[in-house]
């Protein structure tokens, strides 16, 4: 599919600054047809491209006001499966490379929650549909509410508090995963039909010989995403990191079709991986 | 019931060090037919009565060695009630005295659990049936393993992690209480047919007019306890807290029907109170 | 001295609910000369005086909207005294009935920031200099940050994340007491000059043979305070304890001298007890 | 420095079981003239170098007792500089593949300690000197303390609790410095000299152009160190993890110089770097 997305971000600098954005369409798995990056006033920047595929950018501020806009377009390249074709890789057979997203991280300590993951999904079918009965459990047993949670809060606090916004919905997800043994990474995005629309948190897990995407708070069809991001967790892929004295102002993001109108297309149960 | 308790406690002090003990049967429910406190070598205490009933035992002690032993026969008196006939009382009318036993403590945040408990256990009925509902659902859903939990560990934690010791399921259940408006109590006991033996801990909610027993762990029946102490959780109602440069030695404890032997009677699902 | 206190609240029920108050002035140690309670609209509503001496109103409100008015003219009697002539006291010699507040709760973590506390001001001279020693380093070393403290926030996170608010900050001094042996309370207040006005949390300590107010904070004069409640920590002393469907709306509090004018004193540095 | 390390490792498993050891040396700013690895009984393993230089092996147990043994002789290449020449980095000039030591991580949460470490830490002269006046002020406000924190203890317990083991005092290391914008990285080790001979965990910081090694425990000399593994802490560099039924047993480990004896040299206070 393909979408136009735009994001717009504004920054007081009060003294020499230093930002690092994260909030450009990855390449992995999408092609960019077009895309522009401003900065106003303009200063110069300087990009990378992580192994990860995430693509930062760096701005040395100095004092005063910014404004940075980026749009795009973007068309991802869903692949669609039938999730009982999509097993799990045991541990013993998993790429040593994704051995990383197995491991315990700042908001996923999965050892923490290893002993119910196993409890209740250990005895569920392997595959994508074990994945999926973790969303499910989440979704009917988390609450989704603004303001429950906040940057400090783990996915152990987000499990004993029972609400959470998305990032904690990924972060619980991906911890049950892992304590499962099943590698999962945190992925940032656009989210199409999210309402309002923000900087949307899903995340993928490790099934096959790909990544998956999964969405556990249902708000936005995983097919329906611009994969900006990935990592460990959250901690990972902050859109915005800055070291200075720096104040945030609005931000306003927005992602909508561009191609031929598919709004009333149902939400696919399908297997999806935006990954290539 | 009648039974014998005993308990013997050995401590190696280093310097002027002060220990305050709450080791003996609470007379409040219980009738002692014969006791008797020492230390060796002999020195000086002091013993005083909460307005909770716990007995304090406070010893001033110099460098050295010494064994505390305590050995009483204790009646309980326990009243059985079936459970259906115990109701719930509406918070607008609990006595006011009670109501601090609503709130959050040092192990107890039942404000963080209450999201779950509420759903959880908010809409079955309400009653003695209710709070052995939380105790059903926590030896279902937590598994009692020693050294799984320290002395810092919150029932928040334990929710978390499924795994704790009998101090644990106690905090618990206070908590998923507490979050649903049901006054709960720590309580420190004797436990017949602990095993193995040592001081247990299990909890009392408030329900019609009185405080009623529960024991999550099924490690010991209700009605099979000699009670020590009662309060918040399990930071008020220590065997021995010491202020100075001493160490703990080893620890034992005994309790053994002293009456008529009862030892093959099935496990009671009465309601059980305790506190007379 | 002589103070006008106020104080009101909001309320909108949209259920029976049960709501309990704690905002009356204590009688301990002060003289209330005249004071009103009412809530409109006018409801029955029922009072307790807790053993610590804390007055609780409960009110069972049906669907609407309430206020809550309280006003008062009290008149409060510090002693003031030495520091240097208020010694601590070996927790050998003290009431048992203070040992309670030696203990760990909710907020006050003691356990956990014992190291440190003993490390830091385990080598002081013993007295109320010691406990101002205390909240100087607090004082020095900790934030004052509105917004940076939320109702879960422990001692132990306010000593690692050196910010929070006024129950932070008593939270934290609590601890330090409590951990090198001399008993604390938690104390909310009317605090005269508090800006801007809210209710205010401070803390005693035990010393000589009675309690002592601090204010870690600094933000009112200690004779400039009108107590409420004391207790552990916060967990003992809301204001305002609701249960069922209510939403609190705008809150309002003032204090102000009713005697002759007094404004331009300087703070004291005295030992004060309002403790009677 | 030419060492001689040997580690053993014993494991039960009592099914089908997946092991990922993390025990031989780097090769990064290391010369390894000899090495084995052995299990008996023998059975397959592959192996694989992440793009740390972290060398994993992965076994796939049957049901059985297995010993694992390596041995190696190792080559560190340690360069020396003044500590007054090696600068800090602003992070706008930090190569981008190091930013991600500058975010929090699972036993690292650098935001919670940010407070503390500009207050402490940010009026200091920026360079080699500052991470070691870092290390400094650990060692003198931390208990190294075996049995004081478990395999869940992050950095804010370790600092409000004051005790820890080497991997506590690395990962408070690595907090402060990240809060501080310097990029930081746990790094496991043989540690010649360290007593208990255990695996050794220190840490790494980004001066200069490259990575600065430090050990805030001073148990083990920084020219000492056979590195073994890098990551963000310990999450990222256990020397063993498995998945499936299996029990560890026994670990020994050693680490002698191989070289011309220089037993009695003192403790540099350079500059060291391991990592070529």
């Amino acid at each position: 599919m393909r979408f136009a997305i735009a994001s717009s971000l504004d920054y007081q600098a009060f003294g020499p600054s230093t930002l690092i954005l994260n909030i450009e369409a990855m390449r992995e798995g999408q092609a960019i047809h077009s895309e522009a990056f401003s900065i106003n006033p303009d200063i110069a920047h300087e990009d990378h491209v992580a192994e990860t595929g995430n693509r930062y950018r760096r701005l040395l501020l100095g004092p005063g006001s910014y404004r940075i806009t980026y749009t795009a377009e973007v068309e991802t390249m869903p692949s669609h499966e039938s999730p009982g074709d999509v097993p799990e890789v045991p541990v013993s057979q998993l790429p040593l490379a994704v051995l990383p997203y197995l491991f315990a991280s700042r908001y996923c300590p999965s050892d923490q929650l290893a002993r119910f993951a196993i409890r209740q999904f250990g005895q569920l079918p392997q595959g994508h549909e074990r994945v999926t009965a973790i969303c499910n459990w989440i979704y009917e047993h988390v609450d989704y509410l603004r303001g429950s949670s906040d940057t400090g809060t783990t996915a152990a606090e987000t499990f004993a508090q029972r609400a959470g916004v998305c990032r904690d919905f990924a972060h619980l997800a991906i911890s049950f995963c892992r304590a499962l043994g099943i590698p999962a990474r945190f992925v940032s995005a656009y989210g199409w039909q999210l309402d309002p629309p923000d900087f949307h948190a899903v995340f993928e897990a490790w099934l096959g010989n790909r990544w998956y995407v999964f969405d556990a708070t249902r708000l936005s069809p995983v097919d329906g995403l611009v994969r900006i991001g990935v990592g460990r967790d959250a901690a990972d892929t902050a859109f915005s990191t800055f070291f200075g004295a720096i104040t945030p102002g609005p931000l306003s993001v927005s992602i909508t079709p561009a191609g031929p109108a598919d709004e009333t297309r149902p939400w696919t149960t399908d297997a999806v991986s935006l990954s290539g």
